[in-house]
């Protein structure tokens, strides 16, 4: 079925080389609509943008194919959204730059709810994954859908937290909808093409490029309340987004962890710039004045973790021996306790027998 | 030999029961002196403190023997000080509740100097240990005198690494200073007493006392620029520390940790009301507005401490020749004198050719 007329010179627009997303809305307030921009004169265009761009509406100069949109759009769970539509996300409508035009997989109902950005290094450690995770089924279950970028590491936890909380989570992502990158979160688009929304300002067919995954940020924070900044190191992706959301007058969160570790100082320069420091999803409830769901664990890494072996355990070597006499057991029944826990990334074996509490 | 006069004076007053340091202090800026107080009649007294109190004064009803107080100042590194002495810290005197009297071992010249407080748990990790003693080397290196409680964990790896930067360590203990607790501290302190300087405003045989870590504390925090916290759970002594550092209108400073660790929560509750997160010793320095030393040196000669020049320097900036007019030396001497010191960072260049002492 051929898109509507208005929908068509949306997208056209949309794929008119050289024509950016500031400059479409300049010519939009001119001249009123898209249809109105397509017919308008040569020297009409001209007095609101150059004269290249002029020629490239004029001579339907595109860096897409229309006709691969309306491909896309035989999908019912495929949505082209235009800052004409009701269901266009207002937040962004009080950023400094918001795409005419986006592509949405999956719920649109999310694109209006309110949001927290959960963001953090693609090189996570286990142990910060857990954290994303728990923090984003918290907030999602307190209301808050988790916005992320679909990358690895915390992104990737963050959407699996916010998928099993009740708000859901919304990828937003830097390449053409019909790319997944990267492929090894395949089966996560997909959960969240179905339960969530993934949502894209790239046109189809646009591959991973570096340069588009700051754009990609500002659509992250622009949608959210906050920016949750889990694990990240220095100059990273994670501290524009946070930025981003600082300058938009967003609260910025951060968890804070060893100073030893560089996948904290990105999180630890943010706090010393006026983040808020975080080490429970109700800190962020509380900030944004929004109730904490009565009963609801906090977050589900201390709930795992809160075996009675660990009380007497404090975060230096011990011995088998030494931990049955002070919590009364036995030791085989020790040992079995400290394997599960070894097994959940509670404790470390260390030589000589010894173990270590980590968490 | 027996004390003198205004001395002994001074000790039958600190000893007498029920006489608080608050109404000691009353006392003194009634009647002039410790000698006169014990010249004032009844009735004289009596306007002053209690009836109770004055039978005290009058009666002389002591907890505390002098006499054992003389034969402890057979020691010669062993002194009282009074609110009369030069040697008096005067930080104490900038605080609400100074103890008229303190017991001190040691070097009295470190009660004068700029210091940091570097407190923490008792059930500190081993890595916090690291931590807390590689922090005071630093911050001592820098020209901070190090103090702290003498308590395991945190307090005693402080001690340790204050001892060994350029500027030692302070031990501010709970009890009197003939007796050593923990016991497991016995070697540090008498590491401290021999490099650096234990203080007390206890009684000559006060025991541990929980009651009496608090008034400790508050020690602590008067005589610190700023108080570090590197390890501390909720509701622990540190905190006290802390917030008493806070009230004197210190700076105060923590150090993050992992969330699940239960160690680093009183830290981060620090850093959510407002205290300073760091993760470098230069942190500390730059809020205190102190310069960082170029170098990080361990094991710098003690004989450093005893050059000329640096007697005839205080810790604020001073001119080429003021200094030379001080030591009576030409300027192109002091000049040269200056550029070894800076080398071996005994001292810092500033703009406007002005110098300071840093050690």
């Amino acid at each position: 079925m051929p898109l509507a007329a208005d929908l068509a010179a949306w997208v056209r627009l949309s794929l008119t080389s050289g024509l950016s997303g500031e400059s479409l809305r300049k010519l939009l307030a001119a001249f009123g609509g898209p249809e109105q921009v397509l017919e308008a004169s040569r020297a009409a265009l001209s007095g609101v943008v150059t004269a290249k761009i002029a020629d490239a509406i004029l001579g339907a100069e595109l860096h897409g194919d229309p006709a691969a949109v309306e491909a896309w759009l035989g999908d019912a769970n495929n949505r082209v959204l235009t800052l004409a539509d009701a269901e266009y996300p207002r937040a962004l409508l009080q950023t400094p730059d918001p795409p005419p035009l986006m592509y949405v997989k999956g719920r649109l109902d999310l694109l209006n709810r309110p949001a927290i950005a959960v963001v953090g290094s693609r090189n996570a450690t286990a142990q910060g994954k857990l954290t994303a995770e728990a923090f984003a089924t918290a907030l999602s279950n307190a209301g808050l859908t988790v916005i992320s970028g679909l990358a690895l590491g915390i992104d990737a936890a963050a959407h699996r937290g916010g998928l099993a909380g009740l708000s859901s989570t919304l990828a937003v992502v830097g390449t053409g909808l019909d790319k997944v990158y990267p492929a090894r979160n395949r089966d996560l688009a997909h959960a969240i093409a179905e339960k969530g929304a993934i949502l894209s300002e790239f046109p189809l067919g646009t591959p991973p490029l570096a340069a588009n995954f700051p754009r990609r940020n500002r659509l992250i924070s622009g949608m959210a309340r906050g920016c949750l900044v889990v694990e990240a190191a220095m100059s990273s992706g994670s501290l524009i987004t946070a930025r981003i959301a600082n300058e938009l007058g967003k609260d910025v969160f951060a968890i804070p962890g060893s100073i030893h570790s560089t996948l904290s100082k990105g999180c630890h320069v943010l706090i010393k710039q006026g983040a808020k420091l975080v080490d429970d999803a109700a800190d962020i409830l509380g900030e944004l004045r929004l109730p904490v769901p009565a009963g609801a664990p906090a977050n589900r890494a201390s709930a795992l973790f809160s075996h009675p072996l660990l009380a007497h355990m404090a975060f230096d070597p011990v011995d088998i021996d030494t931990l049955a006499g002070r919590a009364g057991l036995q030791a085989h029944e020790i040992s079995a306790a400290l394997i599960q826990l070894e097994l959940e990334g509670a404790v470390a074996a260390l030589p000589g027998g010894l173990w270590q509490r980590l968490i």
